[in-house]
Parts: C-alpha cells; structure tokens; sequence
C-alpha cells in the first residue's frame, strides 16, 4: 500500500464516520483557543490519562461524568444575569395586562426603568420577579417565550444575541470531552427550564442533561389537552450545597469534573474532586476587563472568593481569562 | 462488483463498525421471544417508520424518547413490590439496634414476622416503614445496603435472586429501541436510589436516566468527607400524575414512547400519547397465571383497571403476557 492509498484510505474511513454522525477525533489541536501553557496541558493532561485503556487511572466512559455551571462559565453573566434581565424585559411585556404592578414593588421600578431600585429589595423582590414571570403559565408557553427572546433580545454592552455571548474556550473544551466519551452536563443555579431552551443548540447539551433550579410543577388535562402546569413555589435551588443534591437527585453519580466559576460552585467542585481516582475541578476566573470583564472576591454577581481561596489547597485549575484564553467569544471580543 | 465482493464489503463494513463500538443491526428478529403477531408487529412498524430518515413520521435521533415503568413492567412485583421486600428485611436487620420497635408499630408486626398486620396500617405504616430503612444514612450507603441485598436475597416463589425476575420480552425490547437511536429511561413510582442500584447492570440503564420517588437530601461535610444524606422528607412521589411531573422536571421533553402496567402509568401514557407526530403507548397485562402472575382490576398491587379500559380508545397497545411472549424471564418460566 503507497503513502498515497493509505492517506486515501483514512480520508475515505474519516468521511464514512462523518457520514454516519460520528466525529472523527484530528491530531491537531483540541482546544485551539486556549494558550499553550500550564491550564492548558492540565486539561489534556487529566483527559488523556483517565481514557487511556490499561492505564492505573483509567475510567470507564459511563462514569466520565463532566458537569458545568453556566453564568460566567459557559456565558457571560454582566451586567446581570440575563435570566434575570429576561424576568425584567417580561414584566415590561406583561405590564399592560397587569395594572395594579404600577403600585407594587419591585414591578412598579421595572415598569418605571429603574431596574436598580427593584432589585434593591432583594431576595423577596427577587422571588416576585420570578413567580410573577417563571410561573403560572404551562411548561411548553414558558419555553416558548424564553426562545422568543433569546432570538431577538440584545445585550446591553456587546449589542450581541445572548446566546452569542458563550465562551468559544469553553465550547471548545465541552466537544473535547465529548469527542473522550465523557457525558456533559450543566448544573446551574438558574432556572432548568430557561436553560433548556437553548442548552441544546448552544452547547449540544440536551434537556436530559440540564440541572438547575427548579419551581414545582403540576399535571392536569385542560380542554381534553394534558399540560404541564409551572407553580410559584420552588422546587429546588441549585445553588451551593444545592449542586452536590441537585446532582445527586438528577445525574445519581459523582462527576470527575466539574467548572464553575464562582462561591455558588464551591461545593460542586468539593463533591467532585473528594472522590476517589482522578478528579478535576476547574475555576473560570474572570480577569480580562477589556475583553470580558474583570470581577471576582467584590462581585454581587459571580462572587469569587472562597472557591478561590480553597483552590491551590484542593488543587483546582484557575483558568485565567485574560492570560489562558487566546478569544473569549465566537465572534471575537468586546 | 460480485455478489461475492459485496457480501464481503458489508462483512468488512460490519467489522469496522463493531470494533468502532457500534452495534451491527442484524436482519435477525429483534424480538425473539415475543410471539410473532399484532402487538410484536405494531412495536415493529413503530419504530421502523420513526427511524425511516426523509419519511414525514421520521423522528431525529435525540427526540426518540422511551420511558418505561419499573415493578411489573419490567420486572414482577408479586406477591409484593421487591422494594417494600427490601425495607421488611431491613427492619429485621435493624431491629436489634432499635428495642423500642417491639412495642411500636408496623415495626412490631414485621419483626414478629406478621407483614400483612404491619402493611394493614396503610399509607402511614408504609412511610414510617420507608423513613426507617431509606433516610438518615448517606447515598452511598444507602446504595450499598440495596447492592449487598440484591446479590443474596431470593424471590419468595421463585427462590431466584429478585434481579433474575426481569422479563425477557422486555430486555429484547430495552436493547432494539437503543440500536434504534432511542434512550431509554425508566419512570418507577420506586425509589430513584433502590432503582439505581441495580438499573444499569440489569437493565443497561444508566443512574442519570433513572426518574422515580425521591426523599430529600442533603450536603454536608463530616469528618472532612463530603455526603449526601438523605432525609425523611418527601422530594417526589414519582407515580400517576407525578409522572409526568418527573419525566418534566428530570428529562425536560415529553417521550415518544412510554411503556406501563398498571393505572400509576395512566398519566405517563396519555402525556406521551397526546403530543404531535407518531407516539407509542404499551401497557403490560399479566394475564399468564402458570409463567407468571396474573391481576388486574382487583389486586391491590398493580392494578390495572382506568388504563386498560382506556387502552382502545386512546390507541394503546396491550401485551397479552400469556399470547404475546414466548418466554417470560431470562431463565424461562417458573
């Protein structure tokens, strides 16, 4: 067989797999985003290590669990969480329908644009935002009305679609270990059913595959037609010491890896990286205020600082955004 | 090309993709101990049509969504559920630690050996029974005592080890929808961690697509070892309408395919059934009083009476155990 036959061959085995679905796995670089250098080798270095067959750490491909959080992990989660500034866009959308919010807080500041004096109230303003805009409607009317709005909203800064605003090092790294056989999962303190609205077509990370916070839910015929009923009382919050249960209850075993970026993954990455054989957790830690944005142990918004703290001492990997990340966005950066 | 070389390029083909991992579907029936007939043919035509890319019934792989009940569908639950089986054999177990049980019931009875007396009190004898032997220890010991239990208990009747009383119709039927491009899951009014357990090695399902009841949990720290403990507190009662409850919260799409026994699947068939394009609804009928059991509108286990009288009406196909399977469990009849 010549050089040229084999290479032949390959092309013609890479385009049947292509054909049938399958990736096929090139020698060049899997992460092409990322910079050369020590967070870098350390991912492919776990990678490689827990799917070489033989091998004192290898793991079986149904237990290569990977879970991830979103905001500020997988997108960007400045100036607010966007499902929050989706909740805020609603009561705008609702306000007409709604007239005695022009006297009640926190809808009363949002309907008057002040958004800052209606998260003031924190968290019980909060759970109103949210009952009044998560809930009380059917499953597949709240889907439908988060898809809405991510195909049109813009972000205030980059002027981009919010599902515009992921993080290519990060899609990168979910089809890499994807293409190892590992099963990826989000876990996230937002809402399940808003993350499953696009989770899919973003990251290819199905339903199936998505844990958040939840509300209660309901089962009923209505006009002979089964629905889905959201109910205003919460169901779980996945957050904190929320993400091991919420794992726990959903996905039934321990990942081997886990990315956060904030407090509100702390005991995500303590659950995960306790286990025994090879564990790895992962910080994103956002320190490029030209790029992205710069925020970590001060942020009302993805606060960093035990995690941080606890990192060198568990040993988890501190992705640097500004040093590690060669591009932030699939578009670019801001 | 020859006749010869072409039999040779499928030989060569099914080679590769078997030692790539992917399962060669054979032209053998993939159904062998169901009987030839209507109920083997309408699950046949289902899944062949829903698989036949560009006709208008074609459904894309990752919506091929099965869900299938646990006790008495895909394995017995006669005399009595295995699990309740399990939570009587524990109390005697723990009954020296607990001298106060002599005196306080359902415990009394069971350590007497009187289950009917303790089962007599009902819903509330049946919780405090569950809060005893399933809460108040962490997950993994949980799954560890059910694991230890499984491998030596046997089956009253059968003198078989409880996970040899799986139907083999339904093994065969679990395995052609996965080489069809469908996930199966299982949707048990059983424990989601009883279910765990044993899910993946018995049936070849993984933790992650198991939904079923569920008790509270929680994450601590002891000793410097994270746990999840699990609380007696109700989290889910996965059964009638808090089916599609969990199929909700824990798979986000409604299936195209849903399997029961009995009317705690009542729900689960008519969600599945009522959405658009082609959908399935099978519902198991112990019918087979010499292979098996057989019970249906008057047994207080199973009870099969709403949804079989719905089954025409709503296009349900109806299992005849004693006509349709050629075999009843992976070792024959007993």
């Amino acid at each position: 067989m010549t050089l040229g036959n084999r290479l032949l061959g390959a092309l013609r085995l890479g385009l049947m797999l292509s054909f049938l679905g399958f990736s096929v796995v090139s020698a060049a670089d899997p992460l092409p985003s990322w910079n050369d250098g020590k967070t870098k080798q350390s991912v492919i270095a776990f990678v490689e290590k827990v799917t070489k067959e033989g091998s004192p750490e290898f793991v079986p491909a149904d237990r290569r669990i990977a879970t991830f959080d979103n905001d500020g992990t997988l997108w960007a989660e400045q100036p607010l969480y966007f499902q929050l500034i989706y909740a805020i866009d609603k009561v705008k959308e609702m306000a007409p329908q709604h007239p005695e919010w022009k006297k009640k807080e926190p809808f009363a500041s949002i309907i008057r644009g002040d958004t800052g004096k209606a998260l003031a109230g924190g968290k019980p303003a909060l759970i109103q935002l949210l009952a009044a805009t998560h809930s009380g409607m059917t499953g597949e009317e709240f889907q439908g009305s988060v898809r809405k709005w991510l195909a049109t909203a813009r972000h205030p800064v980059t002027n981009k679609l919010y599902t515009e605003m992921v993080y290519q090092p990060m899609l990168e790294l979910l089809s890499y270990l994807r293409a190892n056989g590992f099963k990826t999962f989000i876990v996230s303190g937002g809402g399940i059913d808003f993350l499953r609205a696009f989770a899919e077509d973003t990251y290819g990370i199905p339903p199936e595959q998505v844990v958040g916070s939840s509300l209660k839910a309901r089962y009923e015929v209505r006009d002979g037609k089964p629905v889905i009923v959201k109910l205003p009382e919460v169901n779980l919050i996945d957050d904190k010491a929320g993400k091991p249960v919420g794992i726990y209850q959903h996905i039934g075993r321990r990942p081997i890896f886990a990315a956060g970026n904030s407090d509100g993954d702390f005991e995500m990455l303590q659950w995960t990286t306790a286990g025994g054989g090879p564990r790895f957790g992962l910080l994103v830690h956002h320190t490029d205020p030209k790029r992205e944005w710069a925020y970590d142990r001060d942020s009302p918004i993805g606060r960093l600082d035990k995690a941080l703290e606890a990192a060198p001492k568990e040993g988890w990997t501190v992705v640097d955004m500004k040093d590690d990340w060669k591009v932030i966005f699939p578009w670019g950066n801001r």
